[in-house]
């Protein structure tokens, strides 16, 4: 494995040149400070940046005016002639009908050097020469994608947008050795002398330690082994906290409002770790097959954790809500009467009889994309949202939303990828109005009508995307085809494709 | 869809009789009590009842002494010449290689009938003659197999293989007629004046009752269609649950000892409901083709749920346990190194700096076959286990067990069905050392050797499946073909037609 590692990092660093049309690297911070001191990438996610678009769109003050107007709703995406979104990635989004004053949704595309953590006592690397990049720097780059889709304000989705990548890095920091080692992880590292530092225990020992190395250690009889890719996984997920964690505590200071799903494919090592934590989607389309990447988390697809946690702490209901869910509102008048519930354990529904607490609001209620937890948020996971509570009320809502993302893992390397081959990440206003097959389908025909090795065939398939959810603004409204109403809501799409013309094969 | 259950109901009774090879419905219980008090089908769970096997076997005390000799490890089948099981079922079991003393399995199959529970005022029913059977009485019949995997004892699988099909009927019988009319259930049903009394709102008002009925209230804006076969699991759930109460009831005045998985499998208007609790596993062979019916609950794959439980509720971890996994022990020695673990939201690893409270021992531990909750059991789903405790301490395991089943639905009217295409029940014993491949293989590999209405060819199928997860007994303990060791556990397997030649299509 350590051979295909360094093969893929040497093939990344050799495409990374602005004439490969790859984006030059943001710059990595050093410095050993959390993500949200650090340099490179990351600008102020307070109330200054609240109307801001994605950096990599480039728009002038102009440009950006127009992105900004809900009645021409132009869709934008990078500009010819100006510079290429790495693997010739396509973009495209475009603002609501109206239901916000901006545009929520927030993307971000970068390519980012994890720098290895510095020896704690100012001792040498272990030497090998593997991961040696970018000037002597040992490391190794990963590509990013992500899209962030704001509610209640935009400030969590432009800080998230400018943040999780840093974070993500923060975390790949400490496994920058681990991860390029083909041997198994170690269980258990030496002992952390410094504060950040992570030396592994087979690095070579100074005299100054007499401590026996971990792997010298009795084997145990019941030990689990644990992958490279998990480490990863656990690298983005714990991402993700801390960044949901910086938002909670500069939210004060930074005026950052209301909250954002995020969707993030992270591309390492011939993998892509796709994180979604929100009601967005990534499906994979290759040779016309469509793979899920993602699932939402909804109101209805989470209800069992969230009414688990409710019957564990009835407190967090504030007696205005029960945790058992009915189909409808209950009357006053139907108490002692028989309705039909469902409670924590249970899939299907069954009769009870309805008492005093039933009349309480439910927890879950409502159907599909009228679905919500506490009658306010129609989705279950994201960033943000920490001052959120029940409209006149004094219940929070956040200890039952998750910052946590699932991630899925796709292997690069097991498949060998034609051009038309895709990655799409989506906003919900994307899936709302069209769905996987319907996706599916643009992509391949937009895809035929352009020659393999065009670099802007996928900004194509990104804009078709959009204007077939947008609609076109007729007397009632924004319209489809088929005259079914269009998506009001902001709609931001990546595609990106799997084989060529990219720089990483 | 009235008239598919009427004709299915139709069907159903008129293959009924023994000449079809149908077993005859067990007597049902007209009362109102709870099933443990009933009648039909349920002989005491008691001690007396330790050393049964199931009753369906109709084993002579020569043939019961045969079947409990753990060096013999005979194979038991329903004896030629002996009544039938409904559908031709194939059944097969052999005890274990001397685990226990008893074999913990147990199985049941019956046809059951679900009257309709008497009006609560003596009222005629609504009286559209739509299943009214068995000489007037209303209701319908659903056919039922169960296989339960005890562990600690046999009593709590021999309790509920004599009783959870009662506990099935129970809670269909509020629903005889809401299954039987096509129309979408009821949300509400009309006042609940006597117990056990579950009048529809839909039948005709007595004079004494004034009230408005709940379908003339205004249909609300946000209410959620439920659908009839949501009602049969959340029926099929309950049961569940009712039967892990009424052990828990009657295990001290019953002697009733240990705990069980259960696996369920239902045939009602034209589908299958498979319900399992437990690490028994189900799978159809349509064509071919492998469809899994069940997955398993262990503690790996419901460490996030146990986990979650255990942060939320540190107490019942009784200063013992962490909730954090990690990947082996720690030693005390290790304290502040760093150590990969998960937490309950991740399912990545990484690593933290080692503290005293994760010096405990973790709540989930071990690998595969290995994996266990509190070092103690292996199985996160079943019936009993009220008693269980970590041993030589006071901290119970029952709060991290569920007694919920997971049930997936099949619907048999959706596919044309061959004589070869069956429904296969397995304890662990048979997947433990068999895969589904294995066992969809041995399926067409046996079926086609015997003629498609010989109806003694599901039991040769389920003979085979036992002897070859058995294996045969050489110098080194019992082996299988290729030389591994065959599996020394209880093995029971129900091999069910799904097309003819059963007598319900």
């Amino acid at each position: 494995m350590l051979l295909r590692v360094r093969s893929a990092v040497g093939h990344l660093v050799a495409g990374l040149g602005p004439g490969a049309g790859a984006q030059p690297p943001a710059e990595p911070r050093r410095g050993g400070g959390g993500a949200g001191t650090g340099g490179g990438g990351g600008s102020s996610g307070g109330a200054a940046a609240l109307f801001c678009r994605p950096a990599f769109l480039q728009l002038t003050p102009e440009e950006l005016r127009r992105a900004d107007d809900h009645t021409g709703r132009a869709v934008q995406s990078p500009r010819d002639g100006r510079r290429r979104l790495p693997w010739s990635t396509g973009y495209a989004e475009v603002i609501n009908a109206g239901k916000s004053q901006h545009n929520e949704d927030q993307a971000c595309c970068e390519v980012v050097f994890v720098e290895r953590r510095p020896s704690p006592r100012g001792r040498p690397p272990s030497g090998d020469g593997s991961g040696e990049l970018d000037g002597g720097r040992k490391g190794f780059y990963f590509h990013y994608w992500a899209l962030f889709d704001g509610h209640a304000g935009s400030g969590a989705a432009v800080m998230a947008s400018k943040r999780l990548h840093l974070h993500i890095c923060e975390q790949l920091r400490d496994l920058v050795d681990i991860l390029q080692d083909p041997s198994p992880p170690p269980i258990c590292l030496q002992h952390d002398t410094r504060a950040g530092a992570a030396e592994l225990s087979r690095a070579p020992l100074t005299e100054d330690n007499g401590e026996v190395p971990s792997d010298a250690l009795p084997r145990f009889h019941l030990e689990k082994a644990v992958s490279h890719e998990s480490l990863v996984i656990g690298a983005i997920e714990n991402a993700f906290k801390h960044m949901d964690d910086q938002i909670e505590q500069e939210r004060a200071s930074q005026s950052i409002s209301g909250g954002c799903c995020a969707l993030a494919a992270v591309y390492l090592m011939g993998k892509f770790y796709v994180a979604n934590a929100g009601d967005s989607r990534a499906i994979i389309i290759r040779n016309g097959e469509i793979i899920p990447m993602s699932r939402e988390f909804t109101p209805e697809t989470e209800r069992q954790r969230l009414q688990f946690l409710a019957f564990l702490r009835p407190e967090l209901l504030g007696k205005e809500f029960t945790h058992l869910e009915f189909p409808r509102r209950i009357q006053p008048k139907e108490l002692g009467k028989k309705m039909l519930y469902r409670d924590q354990n249970m899939n299907g529904w069954a009769y009870k009889k309805i008492e005093e607490d039933d009349l309480k609001f439910p927890l879950i209620y409502g159907e599909g994309k009228k679905a919500r937890v506490m009658a306010t948020i129609g989705v279950t996971r994201g960033l943000g949202d920490h001052d959120l509570k029940v409209f006149s009320s004094n219940i929070h809502i956040k200890p039952f939303l998750s910052c946590f993302p699932e991630v899925r893992v796709y292997d690069l390397t097991q498949y060998e990828h034609c051009p038309d081959d895709v990655l799409v990440l989506g906003t919900d206003g994307l899936w709302d109005v069209t769905n996987d097959e319907e996706v599916a389908s643009v992509v391949m025909e937009v895809l035929t009508s352009y020659e393999p090795n065009d670099p802007c065939r996928y900004t194509m398939v990104a804009q078709e995307l959009v204007v077939r959810s947008r609609g076109v603004l007729k007397e009632r409204g924004w319209r489809l085809p088929n005259d079914r109403l269009g998506s009001g809501d902001d709609i931001s799409v990546f595609v990106i494709p799997l084989g060529g013309p990219g720089n990483y094969t």
